[in-house]
């Protein structure tokens, strides 16, 4: 049998388009009741046992080690391995770090510094950023095992000024990925434990005898590691959790049609709940891409998976004009959205939710996946709405600065005293008027 | 019998010390079952039957009501409420909104501004920053009504370019508290629903046919409400939940010591959990504000809060130098955080993590709590490890913005390529080709 992706067609002009939207674009988390309490067993055991429980879960899941020691990688394999890539690979893991990291440090200078100003009277008024301690960074192991993450998640956190990077990744049957080893050489991730799964979340989040206790987590992970990071939320902090992946291009029909469709595949490889979505007002132009789906499918070496994901998940829509496409764009909130148009930055100031908006015909997604610059870990789900793509910002943290000059306590302490006896709290007020002069 | 507060007295010369701190400090936030069974039932009837249930809770828990119409508040009546303050009142109010607004738009201009560049080739790079566009601000009922909570929840989400506002605070037996209405009029609060508990955070959350959805939820609450909020995040963005508030006081004893006691005071009066912790090297000075507290805790009207929390989660803590303190106060990561020092910019650059810090002697946190200009809600239990102070930022999103030019795409192609098929995503892989001219 021959396969065939036919992405939902859809149109705004027909009865009942706003039910079918949303039905195509209903997604949820599903909490299963048995990795919930697996999950809940393994935090409890490794904050009681450390190392002796993550060192049994590992030989449990993943792979057999003595000791802990045996779990940690040497900075020198971590050499080894990017000396090992053959040269080009070596050179476009360079190149996307140095893209990476100068484009957080644009990001740092633009929002992540310290300010302050002082009033007429002297009072001294700001807030102060500072790096995190030490983050901790997951990154699967076995197939989903991206060296890009690697990148994305440490060059934010070492720009940031963060003085440690912990990474873990599980290395089952003890086969280690040498691009990932290599990312985390280039990214300058301070420490490697091969270790992954709940066991993981728990070690960095409690520390243990051999794995340091860190004050961030970030990075994917599969259902357990999902539900660990959770549970350890509050103790440390964790970037979003992650629904599927999506793209939404807005295309005005200028932009090459195959190049449209290798976008949609490009999202649906990932996995067959990935969701790729065009609005477009032209029927022509969308018929143009179905013909692109048809004609390069068969080309592509995951097409099994591009073909269920769009098949399941995927639409193509038929908006009145672009002004609408940019509202549906507006209410889905994608994590990537394209705008494939010959006048990109007519639309863009129209488009208020977004983790990562590409303009213009050239701007692939998978460019900005890998080397443009920006980070790839965005927020899913429509959390767009009220969520940013990672950056230096997540490895920072923010102190305000307050420092009252003789003259303001006169004056402050006049209207604090009023308010704080308004809520009954008298000794607040107090506080207040003790440095009033009589 | 006549009340005595006793802060547990601690020197980190003693043997043990590291112990009896941890000891002292440690809180965890309880997680009760009826509790959360209770919040899981609520937010399933509000998202099934909207007003119908949350009007039925109301009734059940807050006030008579018959309609959902009877429990939205017009505009008219918080402007009645604030003109029926006294004068002193009103311009206590008003001054301190003046002085949040300003420094909330300098944090604006400092960190929230969109920013981009190009590189050589034409290609652009950058973030857009974008406010959420409504949210909603739980305000509690009853004797913990802060009209202070009002103004520093809903100013930075107005500086920041929010739309709408949508504030919901629970009126038991209909009693409405004038200064939270008149602090909603002065932040310029959009609609205010008199309901609260879990049933007023799912109707944020999910909307009703009368409670608009909203995209984040910002406020301190109850167990039912941090309960509610922690289940309906991702559906919606919430800050953070707040534990016990605390302040920690660095001292080189030139501060006076019924200044400083005072200061203890003013956070020990909160509740019966809050915490208060002096870290000086001067066992005189710590003897003076031990004095200081048994003088003036007579005077106080809370005083039996004030003595239950300073009996039982406060300490006096006699450090080697200041050096020693300041360690010590970092492995704390307080809330508030006092430098009562003759030299504070000595100390500070020695403090990385604080919700806030009040640099000398003028600077009591009472100041910073309702007029200095930053925000009160401020990370808690150690959190600041890794958090921030409420702040414009959060009622901010920000897009990632990537134009590749043409010329750009031609070499980030190669190097997107090369990785793209090193973690097997093909597709990634053809979509920059294809933009690679032959």
């Amino acid at each position: 049998m021959t396969l065939s992706a036919r992405p939902l067609r859809l149109a705004t002009t027909a009865s009942g388009f706003d039910a079918a939207l949303a039905a195509r674009l209903h997604w949820s988390a599903d909490t299963d009741a048995g990795i919930e309490q697996a999950v809940a067993d393994i935090l409890a055991e490794v904050r009681k046992r450390g190392d002796a429980a993550v060192l049994e879960y590992t030989n449990r899941f993943d792979m057999k080690a003595a000791a802990m020691a045996q779990l940690e990688l040497k900075p020198s394999e971590l050499k080894a391995a990017f000396e090992s890539l053959p040269a080009r690979q070596r050179e476009a893991l360079e190149s996307a770090a140095r893209r990476v990291r100068s484009y957080h440090e644009a990001q740092k200078k633009a929002s992540g510094e310290s300010w302050s100003y002082r009033d007429a009277d002297g009072t001294l008024l700001g807030q102060k950023v500072t790096p995190v301690d030490r983050v901790g960074i997951y990154v699967p192991g076995g197939k989903a095992a991206y060296p890009s993450s690697v990148l994305m998640n440490a060059i934010p956190a070492h720009v940031a000024g963060v003085g440690e990077i912990i990474m873990v990744v599980p290395t089952p049957r003890g086969e280690k990925n040498p691009l990932v080893l290599a990312a985390a050489y280039v990214a300058g991730v301070t420490r490697v434990f091969t270790i992954g799964g709940a066991q993981a979340v728990a070690a960095l989040a409690y520390g243990t005898e051999t794995v340091p206790r860190v004050d961030k987590i970030t990075g994917p992970g599969n259902a357990y590691v999902a539900s660990a990071k959770r549970r350890v939320f509050g103790q440390v902090g964790i970037d979003m959790i992650a629904g599927p992946s999506e793209i939404l291009v807005l295309a005005d029909g200028t932009t090459p049609a195959d190049w449209v469709a290798m976008d949609l595949f490009s999202q649906a490889e990932h996995d067959e709940l990935a969701q790729s979505i065009l609005l477009c007002p032209d029927a022509k132009y969308i018929e143009a891409v179905q013909a692109a789906i048809d004609r390069m499918l068969p080309e592509m070496p995951r097409a099994e998976i591009i073909a269920k994901s769009l098949n399941g998940r995927g639409a193509l829509i038929q908006t009145r004009n672009m002004e609408e496409a940019c509202e549906i764009s507006n209410r889905i909130a994608p994590e990537h959205l394209e705008i494939a148009s010959g006048e990109p930055h007519r639309w863009e100031p129209l488009l208020r939710h977004a983790g990562a908006i590409f303009l213009g015909a050239y701007t692939s997604e998978s460019l900005g996946d890998y080397c443009a610059g920006p980070n790839h870990v965005l927020p899913t789900s429509t959390t767009a709405r009220f969520s940013s793509p990672l950056g230096v910002y997540d490895f920072q943290k923010r102190s305000s600065l307050i420092e009252v000059s003789e003259a303001g306590a006169q004056s402050l302490g006049l209207i604090a005293a009023e308010l704080a006896y308004g809520e009954g709290l008298q000794a607040h007020a107090r506080a207040a008027e003790l440095r009033i002069k009589r």
